[in-house]
């Protein structure tokens, strides 16, 4: 039997983490390449993110972010600290057709799991430090954690987006979806 | 442009449902298949369901609520009352392996799609009433919209199982990711 906390929390695996990084392109693509405009256009009103922000947000992240931080880790540690992350440079992509985002990150993902592959991470090198702009040191291992939970907070954050569009229209199902009454459950 | 309200919420447009309900089985199915064990397991402690009991639910939902519920509506309207839901259900299904469960999924979900298409609901059906055990009358439509909505709801649920198990791995990114810090965004 597993215990309780074995359930409730893993242990960093470099390959486990591979594979949960390498499945959020086709979650992505199932979600979203079949919606039309007006569903792609959806968000929680004012300057919240609708599902091609979010998708640009993760293109970026792929070009800029993890796999150069996971570099400057392997080859400088924390002499030198990351490039801050551009949280709204995603916005330069607006317009863009959503398969050929979808498309993008899908092939980003697969060369940055290749580039990954190919940095031979050991055991010893996960613990190594890196110096981020705003909190200091972290490890290789957070670092690689933080990609897989990123991705997933992203995934909720896309079906939240959707499941809140019909917020009036499940009438008095309402306060049995969390995705609308906001309880967390 | 589109205004603020238009992109907050959708009306209820019977082909829009159908492709979100046609895209929860190929985005479970990315998430999932290729996960381990281990991660197959992970849930939020005490009597929370893990992916496949989350998976399990849908499947039981796909047997006996959704289109059973829309077919006495087409049929007997507020006459007869639906079924209650079991929402315990799933755990008969405990042990079964994973790809058979995202197979029946999948096939459920095609199958319940076509006979959605076969009962030729017109707008004027959409707004038929029927009588639910707990809170009397609903709609064929909000029926409709709470299938799409529930399916968000459980992709949201096993997005987030899966991201918390990471809480302590991510070290001090764990403010910036919701699906940890618990903040809504």
């Amino acid at each position: 039997m597993l215990d309780n906390t074995s359930r409730t929390r893993r242990p960093f695996v470099l390959a486990e983490a591979v594979t949960l990084l390498a499945n959020t392109p086709r979650t992505l693509d199932a979600l979203l390449r079949t919606l039309s405009d007006d569903w792609l256009a959806a968000h929680e009103g004012g300057e919240t993110w609708s599902p091609p922000d979010v998708l640009g947000h993760l293109i970026h992240g792929e070009r800029t972010d993890w796999l150069p931080r996971a570099r400057i880790i392997m080859q400088h540690g924390e002499a030198q600290a990351f490039e801050p992350y551009d949280r709204f440079a995603q916005f330069a992509e607006r317009g863009r057709p959503l398969p050929d985002m979808l498309d993008d990150f899908a092939s980003l993902r697969a060369q940055n799991l290749r580039d990954l592959a190919a940095l031979q991470i050991t055991p010893a090198d996960l613990e190594r430090r890196g110096r981020h702009p705003d909190f200091g040191p972290v490890t290789l291992s957070q670092l690689l954690a933080t990609w897989v939970a990123h991705d997933l907070d992203h995934v909720i954050q896309i079906a939240r987006v959707l499941g809140t569009q019909y917020a009036d229209e499940v009438g008095p199902w309402r306060r049995y979806l969390r995705v609308i009454s906001g309880q967390q459950g």
